[in-house]
């Protein structure tokens, strides 16, 4: 191809003949933006490039090593008036992107929550760009709404959750981006299903309420919605109950609100909390919200894929009383970024919310309710086809062995568990859920106010080796370590080659402190 | 690979070993969710795929026929227990899926406004979804925010958008899903800058402006920001301008607000409107909102594309005055949806307004303030390497043939303009000023009346047939038609074929109406 460079089209004139539209590597020129055949050997070359990333993982620093500002140096001012070729674009992403990217599909990525990629959904994201749809409406590719609703549907009965989920009665899933967009959308519905009852100038009075280990993401939605942030009341976990909330903190903070003439309207829990995988009391929060006619909201983000396994099931009791609930396949569950599944009892608060009707999006099978149109569900107008690479990873997987691909990593998880709890130099911090542990050096008794400095050194010691990549929280004031299992190339060999790294660094770190 | 169906890990009770990791096509379990050499394999045989689906895009119906629920009676119930192959999933795809697809592809396809695929932007999807990583934080890939920064500044210089949207400034870009994203974070941008100076209580008294003709992204932006519905002035806009609004009538609405004691504080412009292709005056409208100390947004979502031209650039003039400037790369800039382009003056409001800070993503590059971090720039936290794409649309074509690409097709709409001209039958309803024409078929002066059924009847026809796609609007009371070149494969053979139908269906519709 690189002999075509210089053959490209240079009538910028405005000719809207058709000799663009070439059959294939003729030389007729580069700019043929979708010919099948030019379409074909360069998809070829690339899948042949991510399979031999994807080989030679390992050999790359799993958390990027470069400085800030680096690209810059790297790349041009301005862009390119020529096209280049595919060769000159491989060698830079070689040379200056790949250096730029941290590894999440590493296998010894343990940072933050994984990011699971898969070949099944890695090809379903090919096929979801190929047809390159925007399916706003029905109208613009049925079947990328009724894939959806019919995988949501597979999905929410994989976790047993209630039939009000189901779209088949009066609720039903859908996908957004993020869990961030599935908290703020629902959030929005909750909001404005309390207005419309106590009158759009209540804004100001209406409260939110939710542990302080829940994510940030909480936080983020409220500033959206125009909800006062001195109305967010983020009640403090319970330490002694694995850092879930109390419900009487929670009744306690409404009993107090309600008493001060504000409105509580929303409550949202966690399974599977962000710093430590905390499950929080579902049925007493639920029952809370009933008794107080509260949207009740559960983030099951990451441990959502657990649930799938009957023996993790439980950590979903009390989710009949919830109004809606949320897990990201693309955390745990072998679906690539962005796949955040939702559900709702009653979608028509969403749809209330969220809907618009232009004219120019007018059509049939809209005007006469007969279908879905997941524009109405959430904060954007268009949307990308993402049930397709959830329906392959169902299809190319099936339900059993995603149960293995969880069980492996929490079993990997208990194994590291075990080392830390072996080496009598470090502590498991609080009780291992799913397939995270967090964990920290202890300080020596001499030394006791030092274990912030102590866990962060030996974390960047560890992350700037290029070897593994974890990150930390603090819980009740202690800086603690995470190890997060769950990237899919990750073995048992990762993990025992991890806590060897960690070992020898805790060693030379206890050795080089006074 | 069917055969291997039969031979997958039954082993669900935990093992951490590694049997999943097996090296390529041996046999040895289909469930190898990220193994380097069955990626290849199965990644070659989606190319294919894909290459085939785009060879053959216009054997298919252009506008999908299928009836509404028809999936549902396609697909089982419930998820697979155990994996499919391939093959059986392909042979759904082809018999299933594309059924229930609209080919947005297609070069037969001119409803809305397009939506480009092209063979770079689909090369930068594949890396994409290769990589899987979450930018939120350039920690987490610094190569996705660098690349992003450098990109979008590329993209400034390429407008000529004034040196303060550089992120060398106190501006910068990034990209967003969508424009409605784009339009939503800047107005909470705006509503906070304001409420910060008038008390938060001040929200039921902001007044957002904008023409009759502003995507309704606008209006689900106010509904989300808590903005008074009765405070949302779309004002209707001037006929004998084209659709664009009257500045005077703006200007009016704002004095009248004023001397209610409401606080004008938002405006939104369009370059582009949506109906019709409208482009408001964006000096006059920018002298308002300095003169006011309002926010001034442009939407130049589908029209942007055409302002890389210079004989298109005045368009853009007055852009200047506006705090914000929005396109869309993945309408008619051969970038796979989604990558809506957002640039600010001053990132600070942004991020006023949408950043959070957990300690969990806490790391030295974001604590140092030495680099972005795009998730306080926008609605989600998660993000992906969307920068990629448009990265190699540039470097794959070139700014000059990127030109051409959007030349040819506005050479192609003049072309369709001048045969709807040629046919006294029809009429062009407004001036066609981009790749989009607005036209209808006249009512017979003794049914006058009839105009809506006309045209209704005119487009469910051509739909119905499968071999074009065009969507309508309403301006002036008129049912209108749009058709809107921009699909990449489109040429002018088919631009004579959409006119033969069109004429033949109308000929056929005005002999069968009285």
């Amino acid at each position: 191809m690189a002999d075509e460079e210089e053959e490209v089209e240079r009538d910028g004139s405005g000719s809207s003949g058709g000799t663009n539209s070439g059959s294939g590597g003729d030389g007729a020129g580069w700019l043929r933006p979708m010919d099948a055949e030019q379409l074909r050997e360069c998809g070829h070359r690339m899948v042949d490039f991510v399979a031999d990333y994807y080989k030679s993982i390992e050999t790359f620093p799993v958390l990027s090593q470069v400085q800030p500002g680096y690209l810059k140096e790297l790349l041009p001012d301005t862009a390119p008036s020529k096209p280049d070729t595919l060769e000159a674009l491989f060698d830079d992403i070689r040379e200056k992107i790949v250096p730029g990217v941290t590894h999440w599909q590493s296998p010894n990525y343990f940072a933050y929550y994984p990011s699971n990629s898969s070949t099944a959904g890695f090809l379903g994201e090919m096929l979801s760009a190929a047809f390159n749809i925007v399916g706003f409406s029905w109208i613009t590719s049925p079947a990328a709404t009724e894939l959806e609703v019919i995988v949501l549907d597979w999905f929410a009965k994989m976790l047993r959750l209630p039939s009000q989920f189901l779209s088949t009665a009066l609720g039903g899933g859908v996908i957004q981006g993020t869990a961030s967009e599935s908290v703020l959308v629902v959030l929005l519905a909750a909001r404005d299903r309390t207005l419309r009852k106590h009158g759009k100038t209540s804004l100001e009075k209406l409260v939110v309420y939710a542990s302080d280990q829940t994510h940030s993401a909480l936080q983020k939605a409220c500033q959206i919605a125009g909800i006062f942030p001195e109305n967010v009341r983020l009640v403090k976990a319970d330490f002694d109950k694995n850092y879930a909330v109390a419900p009487l903190a929670i009744s306690d903070a409404i009993a107090t609100d309600l008493s001060s003439g504000l409105i509580p309207f929303f409550i949202c829990a966690t399974v599977g909390t962000t710093s430590s995988s905390a499950v929080d009391p579902l049925p007493e929060l639920g029952q809370i919200a009933k008794a107080n006619n509260m949207w009740l909201h559960i983030d099951a983000a990451y441990a959502g894929s657990a649930c799938i396994c009957p023996e993790y099931r439980h950590y979903l009791n009390g989710v009949e009383e919830a109004d809606s609930f949320n897990m990201n396949a693309h955390k745990w569950f072998l679906t690539n970024f962005d796949c955040s599944l939702l559900w709702v009892k009653d979608r028509s608060y969403l749809i209330q919310s969220l809907s618009t009707n232009p004219e120019f999006l007018k059509n049939k099978a809209s005007q006469e309710n007969s279908v879905f149109d997941f524009k109405d569900w959430q904060i954007p107008l268009g949307r990308r086809f993402r049930s397709l690479k959830l329906w392959m990873v169902l299809r190319l997987y099936g339900v059993d062995n995603l149960q293995s691909h969880i069980r492996k990593h929490i079993e990997l998880a208990k194994h590291f568990e075990q080392l830390v709890i072996s080496d009598s130099r470090f502590e498991v911090v609080t009780p291992r859920t799913f397939s995270l542990v967090c964990f920290r050096l202890v300080p020596l008794a001499s030394d006791q106010d030092n274990g912030r400095k102590l866990n962060y050194d030996l974390m960047d010691a560890a992350n700037s080796s290029g070897k593994i990549f974890i990150s930390h929280t603090i819980l009740s004031g202690k800086f603690v370590l995470r190890f997060a299992v769950g990237a899919p190339l990750t073995e048992e060999q990762h993990i025992n080659a991890a806590w060897k790294i960690l070992q020898d660094l805790a060693t030379k770190q206890l050795l080089g402190s006074p």
